[in-house]
């Protein structure tokens, strides 16, 4: 843990900070360390409830909440390749997918710890932009830097977040609430971020091991590159490396008492609805037709010669939340939300009771060969 | 995360729990997540006020508690070698180094996420075995395991741990509270540690990385191979592998109001007490008659023609705490500690107050020489 040192006015090492910024070459953890410290001076204000420690960070929870912790880890040659994704993006996505689950529980984040295990290779202004990424998105949502460990790696980089937020017991929305009637809903359009994969994965001539897994398995060829305009590539791109974790949405869902169920959309519509259905022991009925694509997808499915309601079901890493609500309110509810996010919520099925055999998800309008391929899994 | 697997009553594929403990070869993510649900069963009973959950964890935190977060990163070829450790020890190992920074806080610990990158070639019985370890100091201290996050690893195993416990605002040991004339205290004797994982690299033909730039770091040649008991051994290796963290006595030590102030004991006095003196802008002076030594490490020493001290300096990986207390309170304190733990508390030294230039550690009854080494880093 570095936390003592991100809390307290002294150093591990007998440098001044000033001699330590000027340096600034993050050679070594001490470096690392202290570099940390100024940039987040101003965390401390963001949480007035939070008194950072020693050995652990100390946190005073609001009477009534109940603490929620996620963790996540990123791993080089698995889950990124530096070849393809920046280092802000990194710093930021690293953040992002933890973020994400914490809205998906429809808490308010507090804190995080980054735990980074480095090869020295990347020492210095890699790690500087890493955290450049990671401290902005920290501060969108002000959530403070707590600490977290520095070591060394012999090969890869590895990166692993833990994410504490606070909720009110009656507003958490678990897996498991689901109900027969109630409409299936996203919180936005879903297969953007894969088409980003795959366009980075063409750009490039290398591919990671786990990129060109993903691309096979999805069925691409390197002759399907597509010409799309600049714009769509780069809605896209930021789409996969840079995704938004809808993490007021999920608070502001969360207090709905119309919705019974919420978690977020990190392994694709199909797999995920899978396990909110095996949670909440029903199934679901799917409208293809109603599951939202955003233009820039189509354009590129369009060039591709691809179906997008592939990428939008398989693809994975949309980070967008999918969510239960009872029929009756959802007109009400998607009035509301558009006037407070200014964009719009979707629905896209129904939710079943539960059979005793067949399958849990029930497809309308969908070619079935759509549904042949497998989602990845990054393991 | 694998929370939702933890805690709800459904499997991401569709095999029953049956179907998997028979085949229990732990392949794939799902028959690791099967397994760790099947073994953390009667965990839930240890905390009550724990509600386990989908995209997170969540906990209820009693009133007038705080939570205290600590986190960290164990690394194959830097922090350990596989052809040293046990995976049962490495299990036990990744779990005790968080819990001796919890009860550094002087905190109850609650419930740990495991978060554990391993490649292909370690699963199998090697992740049971190291579930097995990690899961008996769980069930020693009631731990709760809440979740965390599974994936592959190109090369080496990465095991980051976050504990996450909690401690009345007023019996928080914070390493900024160490007074003039408070005398300095430590749990139990030094440098066993150390002397066990020089044991096993003298054992054993291949040094890893990280042990070989220790050994050497501390001048321990092969021809030093010393010829000890098997007792003392045992003893020394299970001091390093097997490390007990203070949990029972860092809660008890924090309750006590002549304590001032608490750390553990993980990079060697030396260095854990320069940071207790920075942070509370003190000095030190130690005695070094008065450190605290083992028979065994004794022993050791004597067949290695080292001074122990030397060890029980620099060695780390003690996980004994380290404290300040009012001198006036030791003798009390430590007859009561005596009393209920069945064994002794050790002074050796004294905080002096701060000046404006000098060493922060001054050593009484030490030769200079053993005072040249620099402490090992892992980064």
């Amino acid at each position: 843990m570095f936390l003592e040192v991100l809390s307290n006015s002294y150093w591990l090492i007998d440098l001044s900070i000033g001699e330590i910024l000027k340096r600034m070459k993050i050679q070594t953890e001490d470096d690392w360390i202290a570099y940390l410290k100024k940039k987040t001076e101003n965390h401390k204000k963001w949480n007035r409830a939070l008194l950072i420690g020693d050995d652990g960070a100390v946190i005073s929870q609001k009477s009534h909440k109940r603490m929620v912790l996620c963790s996540d880890t990123l791993v080089e040659g698995i889950h990124f390749d530096l070849n393809h994704i920046s280092w802000k993006d990194l710093g930021w996505k690293s953040l992002a997918v933890n973020l994400s689950d914490i809205a998906a529980m429809g808490a308010t984040p507090l804190g995080s710890l980054l735990n980074i295990s480095t090869p020295k290779k990347y020492f210095g202004d890699h790690l500087k932009d890493f955290l450049h990424g990671y401290l902005k998105l920290s501060s969108d949502h002000k959530v403070s830097l707590l600490g977290g460990d520095t070591t060394g790696s012999p090969h890869s980089l590895f990166i692993s977040v833990t994410v504490l937020g606070e909720v009110s017991p009656k507003k958490i929305k678990t897996r498991s609430m689901a109900n027969p009637g109630d409409l299936i809903c996203v919180t936005g359009p879903l297969g953007d971020s894969h088409a980003g994969l795959v366009i980075q994965s063409f750009k490039n001539e290398s591919l990671s091991e786990g990129e060109f897994r993903e691309a096979i398995h999805l069925s691409h060829r390197r002759e399907d590159i597509p010409s799309l305009s600049s714009v769509i590539k780069k809605s896209l791109l930021s789409a996969h490396y840079r995704p938004i974790p809808r993490v007021e949405e999920g608070i502001w869902l969360g207090r709905q008492s119309s919705v019974t169920s919420m978690m977020d959309l990190s392994d694709g519509l199909a797999k995920d609805l899978t396990r909110l259905c095996h949670s909440s022991e029903v199934r679901a009925q799917i409208d293809g037709q109603q599951i939202p694509i955003s233009k820039a997808l189509k354009a590129f499915a369009q060039d591709c010669k691809k179906n997008p309601l592939e990428l939008a079901l398989f693809g994975g890493e949309d980070y967008e939340l999918l969510f239960t609500c009872k029929e009756k309110s959802f007109s009400s509810l998607q009035l509301r939300f558009q006037k407070k996010f200014k964009k719009s919520l979707f629905a896209l099925g129904k939710i079943l009771p539960s059979k005793k055999q067949g399958p849990l998800l029930e497809w309308l309008h969908l070619s079935p060969n759509i549904l042949a391929p497998k989602p990845f899994e990054h393991f």
